[in-house]
């Protein structure tokens, strides 16, 4: 068979180990590449959502913090991804917006440090900016601001740097940083590393405690399907818990929440850095969709997502070779996370000339198309059908239309 | 027919125009004494969520955020508050916790001020202490934060306040400050105020705009019904909205977050106070409990929460009078909140002799009961089957066991 025919597409399928999971989701006939912008939900969190309301806060009420252990929802939910990204239990905890658990965890390392420098990848994602914009009005003079290209990062890092904070996997071309040489280089001026794992949790097979990671935060509403606007997770490495104490605090990460005293003190392990009450109907849709996970295993996730990154580069060059379409993901394995980017001056419209036929990636200005791969519901025949309508799209012209030109007011 | 006899209470509820809004609610036999700790859920919340997750995500996929406007829950949803609250459109966006909104507006508003001290309660909820002791320990010698009892937080107030912050409804006693004096007195001085409305918003009409408050932050998961865990509202003051400028920043407070500018620049009205993407399951969950104040009205709600408070104090005085019980809430209706407050040496081990009587309030350390007055899903007739059986359990020492000493881990 051809490498990249139809039927040997199909015959990786039929050997796929992962191929079973895509019944726990139900696309119909949706090809859907966007599972690095909101995951779908998998067929058990609908359910799981249905038994928080009807069983446990219906019927237990009140009592559901004890009875079912809402309580403990932010461990037990970090514990789960902990384990997805070679962390320790009471490492992670589960809660808050990613946005909102960034400038937690800065704001604590940068209170904890002597150091007024901190390192930033000038191509990081908004918000990650935007915390720190945020932050350096608060801190003021205390603290400098750096943000760099992403390849003199290592080199600027120095004795001065309280902390560099770096997003593992771009959310634009699904350039992969090397967590293990960054993090040493950081460890070697004696500065801190924080990643932001929004785009590699659930998509690539993590060591954090592998790599000596000081900080983490990532978001589970991409890869991992947790729902629109799921909780974020916040890890601290252990040995740093009893020195980065949290400035945002609240009641739910105090050492004994029900004695209700005036004095704060800090609870055990990561649960100190949950500030508000556990958010129990969401965290609830994330416990059901990390099952999935559990299951799966990271490697084989892996594995099957860098042979579709690689299927379908090699189809985009064969298929789309002469319509102007420029791969901007690495080639390397090892330099990539879990989606494909593809540049073209007109890709808005292109990408909504796809979605009209019901496949879904997504647009990111000024030219890029990107298509997430997510081996628990796709199947490599599907590359070779988005391969060809991006080809007869591009060939026929099909996307230059007013409708497809037009932008949404959300993309 | 007696003022407290069961045959009159029966007459209340049948002339109670609120009456038809239980069957909003599926309690069974319980009767739910606690929604001030956590609301039970209307039973268009479970239908939302479906629909939500089966076909706005399921279906909507990414186009969610467009298509069922995802995008503007915070809005939606703080619009929505806003009405029962006071307030005006685009002063209030839901989302994060109520201790992530206190940090957030509290930091923003020390930001924008010279001033150098912040007063507060005493007895204020933990977790707003908790909120001032990270802010505190954040601006170091910047802010001084001085706690008062409560009658002497007035006169504190000087040209060094920048702020002062009061949770409106004490959350243990039930007593109600006087908002608008209290918001003048502020003034008078150049002082901003926060008023946390945790145990006021749904509970109590609110005139925050009458009152010229500038701040405030409320919870949705205890008389909203708003689910465990359910998003806090931040209010501010249109007036504000220039200066006081958020410095817990992220992408979804962006004017444009779909530019994925490197730069922050916030988004108009009360929008920029939202740092990370909307929560949108628990948001939608909080949308459909809203429509029930929306159709009972803040006024009826509260006309019938006094006079169930009038009624219950009464038969606690008539049934319970020889058994030690101290009532810790004012008589007096403009100071008191919905809820009452019995004060017992054995508070604990009562209210799980009642718990096991299907009659559910709650304990607060050390020696309070507290009963919810909630006049969407109670009855008058209720209230003497608690004073009822409270009698029952005081005279017979039926709260005397082993079982009902032992504490819960959460209670």
């Amino acid at each position: 068979m051809e490498p990249l025919s139809r039927a040997f597409l199909e015959s990786l399928d039929a050997a796929d180990p992962l191929a079973p999971l895509r019944g726990q989701f139900d696309l119909g006939d949706t090809l859907y590449f966007n599972g690095n912008s909101l995951g779908p939900p998998p067929r058990a969190t609908s359910e799981k959502l249905r038994d928080v309301v009807e069983n446990q806060w219906r019927v237990g009420l009140i009592r559901g913090w004890n009875v079912h252990d809402w309580f403990h929802l932010p461990e037990r939910v970090g514990d789960g991804i902990a384990r997805l990204i070679g962390a320790k239990p009471g490492e992670v905890v589960a809660g808050d917006s990613t946005s909102v658990s960034l400038f937690k965890l800065i704001a604590a390392a940068l209170h904890a440090s002597d150091r007024t420098q901190v390192i930033t990848d000038e191509a990081n994602f908004p918000t990650d900016l935007y915390v720190l914009s945020g932050l350096q009005a608060l801190f003021g003079k205390r603290i400098e601001v750096q943000s760099l290209p992403a390849d003199r990062i290592a080199g600027a890092i120095s004795g001065r740097t309280a902390l560099a904070t770096l997003t593992h996997v771009d959310y634009k071309t699904s350039r992969m940083h090397d967590m293990h040489a960054l993090t040493a280089a950081a460890r070697g001026k004696g500065a801190l590393m924080l990643w932001d794992l929004s785009h590699s949790v659930g998509a690539v097979p993590l060591a954090l405690n592998g790599c000596q990671v000081d900080l983490a935060v990532g978001c589970t509403y991409k890869f991992l399907n947790g729902g629109p606007g799921a909780p974020s997770f916040s890890f601290v490495a252990r040995r740093h818990q009893q020195t980065i104490l949290p400035l945002l605090r609240g009641w739910m990460g105090h050492a004994a929440p029900f004695m209700l005293s005036p004095d704060y003190e800090p609870a055990a392990g990561a649960r100190r850095y949950v500030p508000g009450t556990p958010e129990v109907l969401a965290l609830s849709a994330v416990e059901a969709s990390l099952a999935l996970f559990e299951q799966a295993g990271m490697d084989a996730i892996r594995e099957k997502s860098l042979r579709m990154g690689g299927v379908f580069m090699e189809l985009i060059e064969s298929e789309c070779a002469d319509f102007g379409l420029d791969i901007a993901t690495p080639r390397e394995p090892e330099q990539r996370g879990s989606h494909v980017a593809l540049r073209h001056p007109e890709a808005y419209a292109v990408m909504q000339a796809l979605i009209a036929r019901d496949i879904v990636g997504d647009f990111r200005a000024p030219d890029l198309m990107r298509f997430a791969l997510t081996p628990l519901y796709q199947r490599y025949v599907d590359l070779r059908d988005v391969a060809e309508a991006l080809r007869d799209i591009l060939a026929t012209g099909a996307w230059d239309t007013p409708e497809f030109r037009r932008k949404a007011t959300v993309t």
